[in-house]
């Protein structure tokens, strides 16, 4: 197992036809759930943003296509009964069933299609490597690969599906991600440990600047497992979140590289994390990352835009090994700085000597596929 | 005349030599300025913003190549140095000279070269429309043409040029921007004019999202014209400031179309130029809008995210004539609605029905073209 079925008690299933995919899990147990900032919140959030309110899921629903974003009432009224239609396939409470969706903005679902594929589905629900992955290509839009990661302790196991591409700026949600653990944990702790692990894992992550009007992050503990020590668990899905989180940035639409920005020395680590998550959003930055081009001036440029107080003649500035500013002083070799851009991974590591404040963030390269594929994704 | 030559007291000149030119514009008066919010200050902004304080200026000196900018203390004591290879070139006061540059980050000024083409700028300074484009010329980069803009009343005149094509998300300053008038205008009057025109223009055209290190407007009044209505002369300035501002988005970095987006019914003039900015910034409605695809529920999705308080489902959409959402319901016809994103320029009027806020922003389209000029711009 890679992922969501190396948890105990998770099973799942899903199809994947054209643009348009389906995918369920079974699972049961407390739960927890963050969304996005955007005030034009999907239909299926505004509902799980209710429903989340009583702390337990037994399953979750999720189509990819159609993001049932923008649709009003009638949207509202699709996501509670997309509820529904999964739930009778399933023989569960509505109630007790997530829904999420991903897709185009501004559709109405096809809810005939919903109940099609809801009753394909269910039957095929299982606990295995083949399930699992099923689920996670069903809930694929541009993604290029399905998105597994999985931390195994000695106790308990934390397991994690996600889907992103474009469209990736969270903020306090994220992309979709589904979370298992089989520990037993208290529903306000599992809140506070998943968005504490989001805000550093999927809220670090950039691939354009755009935030969904769908990101979710759901995590459901079955408790199979039993009590678990709770700093542990914390790290596991953190770890999981991460692993999740780095995935996206690599598969970012049009990427052929991962961009790595450590910031450290900022005020604290909200504010590294800005910081951070300016350079790797900054589409001088990433073109050239894609060109290879060791023009470290735009990093600082970059830092100097996000906010945060910091003299821009004290920093320290690294790609890979190789050192380009040392507290202030120009040092780069820009041949060796070439060099060290060529991989499939590019970091960099700023230290803007102003406090201990640390933080990572990920983003990925901006080419021509970008444009390409969102210059014809809908119509 | 197109642009400062257009206003009398002023002559100019320029060169440019490959990626290197310089341009001097010499004009006596009462002089205003606005400058980058970027925390890592290029050197001539540094020495400028000490400058300004004395509020008048004879000349400017401005190349273009090198952009002197994250160059420590060595780069503070260069663009003094400019100032006075400039001021001996023109026989005035360095203190009297205002400085600029543009181009890459975090390399030193080759000051044999500016000495150089100081020299043989000086003698070909004139009054003539030939004179004015050769300036607008030398301090191009990325720029595909020269930015001129003059307005003409019966008594008085404000012209300006600026340059600019990446790295463009002013803030507070703007790209190089040179404005003149001969109407007479007390310093603080001029410097309040110029701050809210380059809040209404500059400051709201968007290319990359990237806020430059350089960025500067500056406006010398000659006094020539006498006394004028301070009213009529705020009115001129910004239009001369629109006009520039709306050219710059027009040449965006690799751009096939203008893209203005007007929001109206915002709680404030602020809060609808931060939505407008938000959705022309949005790399989604860019690729967009190069596809002419009318995915508009990403115009929708970026102005959720921009902070700014509204009922998603209140508002009203339209690209050109062609209503898209009315007061929240979807009313596209999204074959007419491509038809309308078929020109040079694409305009879409978002009302967010939340107040009596307007503004307008200005950006352009993202293309391949985009990323293969950034992709590979220094080295």
């Amino acid at each position: 197992m890679k992922s969501i079925c190396g948890v105990e008690g998770v099973s799942a299933a899903g199809i994947k036809e054209g643009k348009y995919g389906l995918a369920l899990i079974r699972a049961s147990g407390t739960a927890a759930g963050v969304f996005t900032t955007n005030r034009a919140r999907a239909a299926p959030v505004e509902v799980m943003m209710e429903r989340m309110r009583r702390g337990t899921l037994d399953a979750v629903v999720v189509n990819s296509g159609c993001a049932n974003a923008y649709t009003g009432e009638r949207g509202y009224r699709d996501a509670v009964e997309m509820c529904e239609i999964a739930g009778g396939a399933l023989g569960l409470d509505a109630e007790s069933v997530g829904v999420a969706s991903t897709g185009v903005i501004g559709r109405y679902l096809n809810l005939p299609l919903i109940t099609d594929q809801c009753g394909r589905v269910a039957p095929l629900l299982a606990h295995s490597a083949d399930a699992e992955d099923a689920a996670a290509r069903a809930i694929m839009t541009t993604d290029t690969f399905p998105k597994h990661a999985l931390v195994e302790t000695e106790t308990f196991a934390v397991g994690g599906i996600t889907k992103g591409s474009g469209m990736i700026a969270p903020n306090m949600g994220t992309m979709l991600a589904f979370l298992y653990t089989d520990a037993e944990v208290e529903g306000p702790v599992l809140q506070d440990i998943l968005r504490t692990a989001t805000r550093r894992s999927f809220n670090r992550v950039v691939v354009d600047g755009d935030t969904s009007t769908n990101d979710v992050a759901f995590c459901t503990a079955t408790g199979a497992a039993g009590k678990v020590d709770r700093a542990e668990l914390a790290t596991a899905i953190e770890a999981v979140c991460r692993d999740l989180a780095v995935q996206i940035a690599r598969d970012g639409e049009g990427a052929t590289k991962l961009l790595e920005v450590t910031v450290r020395g900022a005020p604290d680590e909200d504010a590294a994390a800005e910081v951070a998550r300016t350079v790797v959003a900054s589409p001088l930055v990433k073109t050239a990352i894609y060109g290879e081009d060791p023009n470290w001036g735009r990093v600082v440029a970059a830092a100097g835009r996000a906010g945060v107080a910091f003299d821009p003649y004290a920093v320290s500035l690294s790609v890979g090994d190789t050192p380009l500013v040392l507290r202030g002083e120009i040092v780069a070799d820009l041949v060796q700085a070439k060099a060290a851009m060529r991989g499939s991974t590019v970091a960099f590591d700023l230290d803007l000597a102003a406090g201990d404040g640390l933080a990572t963030a990920w983003g990925c390269d901006l080419t021509e596929k970008y444009v390409e594929i969102n210059g014809k994704y809908t119509t």
